[in-house]
């Protein structure tokens, strides 16, 4: 049995939507990141960066978004949920992954998480005032050269869906003009159609 | 036949050193950033990012760290430079070059490449100031929880160890005490051992 450990709309979301679809057995559990609780000593002991995503596991505690994806394909073959057997296309979708983690979701922490990399009021609202152009490049980047339709590979779904629509999930919120992205609109609306999706996105914004 | 586009000194040293490690056959091309080859539109016809590493293959262009070290794992599998065979470790792994990607060298990109996140020159000097500080952090959950020893996954030499080699090569220079961290320079003096690492970095520094 796994234990999922979240908090919502965080980045979780794409590791939580992927456990669904695997068919995994796994209790799902909320951080309270309002309260604080990512940096308690319990959490802390369990993820000493308090951070979501973390997943428990028989082995141990894995963190990180693209290595639980892939680790959750790994470990529900039948889900047919990476290419698996092709090193290549394994790689493409986790180059698409990297990209995800340390490029977008970072121009878009620019947004809320300016302390942790600088101190003063006025570096906090610059970067704010670029987030919307930021993001928006890397919805170009996506739509024009990333995203091969329908889903993230093509034809066939793989954990990087589920990481694409967290993502594209922020967009909007990130001054991003999501019309004028008209495949990534596309994929999300696929991607909130799915029960997998329906589900977790309900799970999440329970009260 | 692989291409290898690399600039010196960037993130792509990690993919360079595990190239040469797993006897792959290569050529190595340097892209000059102070010429702005990166943004040349041969090169983007490439790699769209305008960034390093870039591997091109048989089947297509590879971009992003932890991608290419993954690929050239499985690419090489004589050269055991991963846990192919155990979903866990090799998450553990990846957890470990997603750290990397995502936070630490995020937090080292601050430095001097503020541009990316703000656009005031006030902010670019808040953001260099932090830097130590920042990735002193880095170094210190890095040495206390991640570093396993003697090699970042044990005793097995994998593609994370050129990786975190290449993180600890700018530290210094990032203002970091690296004799406060005893078990991160050990690493970095075995690396400096090794025969790849070696030619690499002569291939790297030459002019």
């Amino acid at each position: 049995m796994l234990t999922f450990y979240y908090s919502p709309n965080a980045c979780s979301l794409a590791s939580h939507i992927a456990l669904e679809e695997a068919g995994a057995a796994y209790e799902p559990r909320r951080v309270d990141f309002g309260a604080g609780q990512q940096k308690s000593a319990d959490y802390m002991a369990l993820n000493p960066k308090a951070r979501v995503p973390a997943l428990v596991t028989s082995r141990g505690v894995l963190t990180e978004t693209p290595a639980i994806l892939v680790f959750i394909a790994q470990s529900f073959p039948e889900a047919r949920l990476a290419p698996l057997d092709d090193a290549f296309a394994l790689a493409e979708m986790q180059a698409f992954n990297s990209y995800l983690c340390s490029t977008v979701h970072v121009a878009h922490a620019h947004k809320v998480r300016g302390t942790r990399w600088a101190d003063e009021e006025s570096s906090f609202a610059d970067m704010r005032r670029k987030v919307p152009e930021t993001m928006s490049a890397c919805a170009e980047l996506l739509e024009t050269h990333l995203l091969k339709g329908p889903w993230v590979m093509g034809e066939a779904f793989t954990v990087a869906d589920p990481y694409l629509f967290t993502i594209v999930q922020w967009m909007k919120g990130d001054g991003v003009d999501l019309a004028a992205f008209p495949r990534l609109s596309a994929h999300r609306a696929n991607m909130a159609e799915r029960p997998s999706v329906k589900k977790i996105l309900a799970r999440e914004s329970a009260a």
